[in-house]
């Protein structure tokens, strides 16, 4: 699934910003690839970009329409058709990652079919994934964990990518999320896929490459949730990862919307991923920390950053607030193959 | 769904005993609904049933042709379309167990249209699961787990529950795959959910029941599997099992058709099964070992289940050729609720 820059990024009338996180997700990371907003009301979330309706963003020379709005259910609300088949009238395709699919609105599809365009369902599975090989793949691979959903596993993989990309060293960031695909514009819905071919979707998003590249995978999920270590598990198998990063988040104390389920210890979760992932790479180790901080101050991360680093030896950084360059700097000296290729000098002296 | 008997069972040019898995298991469990055998090569794997072309099957009382082979990768041959449309045309319903689906097929979804019959594609044939809750539920739970695919957990469960049915314990056999489904009448087929719902489903498949009540359920994959990990995890997280029975074939050096990944030990697989099952049910616990010694003389049966004896200290059979009347033995001494139930001098002398 490959979506098409530039990106008109439709709002509808939400009011609420975390509604709007999937379009905000990706105005953050790639702004290059945003070049308009799309909204219904004037209290709808604005996110600073210049206003288009869709026939105005069609003739400025938009490519797609993202649904970038996931309200409570996950619903097409009916007051957004006019403007999606608007968008499909002036020849913009339309991405969505809501549970509802787009191509399961008859006026929508007929309409889509009409003007050529396409509707991208991108939390939907395309199908069509092997069975995983367990064949070891060429390439340095880093997927980030976490001790639970929503901890940050996105944004620390966005994180070490850029960090790699602005050092020079080969690199991709592999989404295996809707966010993550719209800001890829490509990858797998990795949750969307039937369980039997799971691992072999993950081992398809990260193929073969050469030996000094770097795939950076979005994590999901939680070996340690209920409901998706299943989906967990099957990631790491077949992303056959070098390196892990494991995610947190220092305030939460259980499994988001579990509350029987107590979060695991990190040196709990960083034994458990290490094991399960050595069945497919025997090299898989834990190499660094990263904590999601946002809204504390700067005393109170620099004390659980170093709580986590005490905890567990490790690097622990917050891909917001700290950035990834120390990590990327653990992840250079710990696989020689690429930290050779990305600088020799600190290889040395490290 | 309910598939109307008795089968005909399609054997298409299958020649590996290994791919028709499906009829063999459905033939030795419940042999009153298998009345024939279609085969289309003459060294085909031979059931030892009568032989009938599918117009023969259905002027014999036949109501079904179940394609009961299921090679890798689970797509329909094209080969076997002439056969399943003669068996169309002659008035029989097809059930298959297969990832591909007979509705995708045009020639045969249109032929079952016109001739009014149903195509039964039991591995696709529910959906709408929730996602797990991980709410312990009330009644007793078994679940069969494996070093490997094909090591004979449906078979122990069949086992377990056939004997704990004999002694009058309240049990029912829950079907997670293709050849269970056939055998029970019902089921979820696991491996074909999507991946987010894989847990869910496992908890939909055995739901609340009475404190004494068992539901012995079918395993799947194995933890040790790169390509299947992930089904078996979310399997065994729904299944919230009390207890766990261990499978082994002990003449398997490595996984099958992955050469390069040697079979666990029974230490290991245990360990990794308990610790695993306990994030959902703390008091999960291995309580037997399951072999599968088909073909082995007495002697080295007697050897093979002495030495999984000694590994591991546990009860160990084979569910066919020793019966599993000393698993269930094991498995009403520990578990009190039903062996009180079950038997209460057994429990007061144990």
């Amino acid at each position: 699934m490959q979506i098409e820059a530039p990106y008109l990024l439709f709002l509808g009338d939400t009011t609420h910003a975390l509604d709007a996180k999937t379009a905000s997700g990706i105005l953050d990371w790639r702004p290059d690839l945003c070049s308009g907003q799309c909204r219904l009301a004037a209290d709808a979330v604005d996110l600073g970009l210049p206003d288009f309706t869709p026939s105005e963003a069609a003739a400025a020379g938009m490519r797609t329409m993202v649904i970038g709005v996931a309200p409570f259910g996950g619903a097409i609300a009916p007051q957004w058709i006019e403007a999606i088949l608007a968008a499909i009238r002036a020849g913009l395709d339309i991405a969505s990652g809501m549970h509802s699919r787009l191509v399961d609105v008859p006026v929508i599809a007929a309409a889509a079919h009409e003007a050529g365009v396409r509707l991208l369902d991108v939390r939907h599975g395309t199908g069509g994934f092997d069975i995983a090989s367990g064949r070891k793949r060429m390439g340095c691979r880093l997927l980030t964990v976490g001790v639970d959903c929503a901890v940050g596993k996105k944004y620390a993989a966005l994180a070490i990518h850029r960090e790699l990309v602005r050092r020079g060293i080969a690199a991709d960031f592999r989404a295996t999320g809707q966010t993550g695909i719209f800001i890829a514009g490509g990858g797998v819905a990795i949750d969307a896929t039937i369980c039997d071919f799971t691992a072999g979707a993950a081992e398809s998003l990260s193929p073969d490459n050469a030996p000094d590249h770097w795939d950076v995978i979005e994590g999901q999920g939680s070996l340690f949730h209920p409901a998706y270590a299943g989906v967990s598990l099957a990631l790491l198998h077949g992303s056959q990862p070098d390196a892990l990063v494991v995610c947190h988040d220092p305030r939460r104390t259980h499994i988001d919307g579990y509350p029987d389920y107590p979060l695991p210890t990190l040196a709990a979760c960083i034994a458990a991923n290490e094991q399960a992932a050595r069945l497919t790479n025997p090299a898989a180790r834990v190499v660094a920390i990263a904590l999601n901080t946002q809204g504390m101050s700067e005393a109170e991360r620099h004390a659980a950053l170093a709580m986590a680093y005490g905890e567990t030896g490790l690097v622990a950084f917050d891909p917001i607030a700290t950035g990834a360059a120390a990590v990327v700097d653990a992840l250079l000296m710990d696989f020689s193959a690429c930290a050779v290729v990305a600088d020799p000098d600190r290889v040395a002296n490290g």
